[in-house]
């Protein structure tokens, strides 16, 4: 590969294809409709490629990420957020509206208020509700008292969206699914005995999105099995071989069982949850453990001294949480059969408005 | 203030220029260099208030922050990394050499010669040491043979750096501060009786640079002291008062003694250290606490639910670690008697290589 400096972020493209088709069958083969979230990836190209396997439309978090896909030609999004609009973020949503087919989240009647007074009727809706990962969200038997107010106030309610980040734990992904699907029942006879037919019930998180949970969901919202991470290799949720984005590093020091890279959490970001067993993994070296993190430094515990790589080599970093990593990064290296063959741009870096 | 949306890093520039001024005395009261490090700000305007008050030069944490830094006119630059120098990072380091004083770490022979070998003889090293944070450095008594090394292959030696990152715990930054102290004796000592004289030897964190403890040090490197963070607060480095960056985050959702603000770990970073009592602290609120943290929310425990913000209330977040923050913003807000005054770039972003 021609790669000139480290650290610097790795895209598989053939394992990326191979995990777009995967999802996309899956959810074709059940019915449901595929809303990627493009949080993961921040990448017009591969929302490209998500749409092309058979995406209906993109997730985005944040107005500006809406942005950066409206402005790529993406005509159908939904920020799976309770915005609070306010005058400014009230006149982007307006304008966005008049160019594509705009959903947002709302969890409040004073949030559904709120959006009404400052980006108007035109943007259609879905409630948010808590399936048991206790964020944001309203229980499932209030949908629709909030829906109804929603309604009340000119707004189209197109549905019911959960996110069942309660998931992201060592053999919670088989309940968490389970309680996502009671939640979302419950929720949508909530709507209909509000008057309220539901033309989308959205959830599913990568750990969940593949489990063949029976649901009344009609669309599916995963993003990080686009490229896999750390944290999806411990749950289980896929092997090493479906990792498609790894961190290329080089060894800055060595001495005994401990290697140093020069990747720290301002490349992979410093994401460990607490059931984590390090900072990240090492590509085809299962039982080394990024054990501590600086800003430019990862220390590496190697298995087998006698194995230890040496200073200068370079070894594939697999980030704990990938969605971190991409939004540290300005571009993308994509490679296919070891070969350098786009560069790609984070076109939605730092978008948190 | 005229802030039309969240989240966004305000900071206070007469908190900042009082924090600049306390360090600059408390080093030239002891007679100590003050050689700040920019990787917790990344911005030319915050570097020339640290010249301003006083400081010699900047530190940095790899060659594009220096490039930044050279290219904004600043002309006395130390990589304090031990850089691994291949052919393309030693032409950048020539081109560095050939317009400012450059000065690299290096902890191993075989980086000294590989130094030598790609980037010439024109740059002065320093050797890092290990005074007790075992990431990277020699062992203080082995500085004499690794600077031997780089004299003998041709290098510059000015002397021997190290970084007490030990003292980021509890209770830590009083032994830590010994440690680094006899760590650095040790290793002028061992440079000396290899023939070379230090002229400058080289210590110091935000949790100790402010500590009197008797040293051999010329030169102090703290970092994160222009900001201080919810770690300097917590490790008592730092009070409330102290604190000059904050995130200006929104409530989205609210519930019993739960707010959710609109500012997750894609703008305060992930950073939370085993001894954290959260994902970071509000400011004026010291009894809450940030108990878990998405990419765009942040879910607040509220002490009193009688006091509780409600939607659309804005609140001051400070992040744990504040380098990490910085790096995922672009500019800056700055504020002076509650009055927006300036924009600044964070113009060494993202420069991880």
């Amino acid at each position: 590969m021609d790669l000139d400096t480290t650290p610097t972020l790795l895209v598989d493209r053939d394992i990326l294809d191979r995990n777009l088709a995967r999802m996309a069958e899956s959810a074709r083969a059940r019915g449901l409709s595929l809303r990627p979230h493009a949080k993961t990836h921040k990448c017009v190209e591969i929302a490209r490629r998500q749409l092309d396997a058979g995406a209906r439309g993109l997730t985005v978090a944040t107005v500006s990420e809406a942005e950066v896909f409206a402005d790529a030609g993406f005509d159908d999004l939904f920020v799976a957020y309770p915005l609070w609009v306010d005058a400014a973020r009230g006149a982007r949503l307006r304008a966005l509206a008049g160019r594509v087919r705009l959903t947002v989240g709302i969890d409040s009647e004073t949030g559904a208020r709120q959006l009404v007074e400052h980006a108007g009727t035109t943007i259609g809706v879905v409630i948010e509700i808590d399936s048991g990962h206790h964020r944001t969200g309203v229980m499932p038997e209030q949908t629709g008292t909030v829906a109804q107010a929603a309604h009340e106030a000119g707004l189209d309610v197109r549905g019911v969206f959960t996110f069942p980040g309660h998931s992201y734990a060592p053999d919670a992904p088989g309940s968490a699914a389970r309680e996502e699907a009671g939640a979302l029942a419950t929720a949508a006879a909530s709507l209909r005995a509000a008057g309220i037919e539901p033309s989308v019930i959205s959830g599913g998180s990568s750990p969940t999105a593949l489990l063949e949970v029976p649901t009344v969901a009609t669309e599916l919202r995963p993003g990080v099995y686009v490229f896999g991470d750390a944290q999806q290799l411990e749950l289980g949720a896929v092997s090493e071989t479906d990792i498609a984005l790894t961190v290329l590093a080089t060894v800055v020091s060595a001495r005994d069982e401990i290697v140093v890279l020069d990747a720290g959490s301002k490349v992979l970001g410093a994401d460990r949850a607490a059931w984590a067993t390090g900072y990240g993994r090492i590509l085809g070296e299962p039982e080394a453990r990024i054990t501590a993190l600086s800003e430019h430094h990862a220390t590496v515990q190697w298995p087998n001294p006698s194995t230890r790589p040496d200073l200068g080599q370079r070894l594939q970093v697999i980030p704990n949480h990938v969605c971190n990593a991409v939004n540290l990064a300005d571009e993308l290296i994509t490679v296919s059969g070891g070969t350098v063959v786009e560069r790609w741009k984070v076109a939605a870096r730092g978008c948190n408005t």
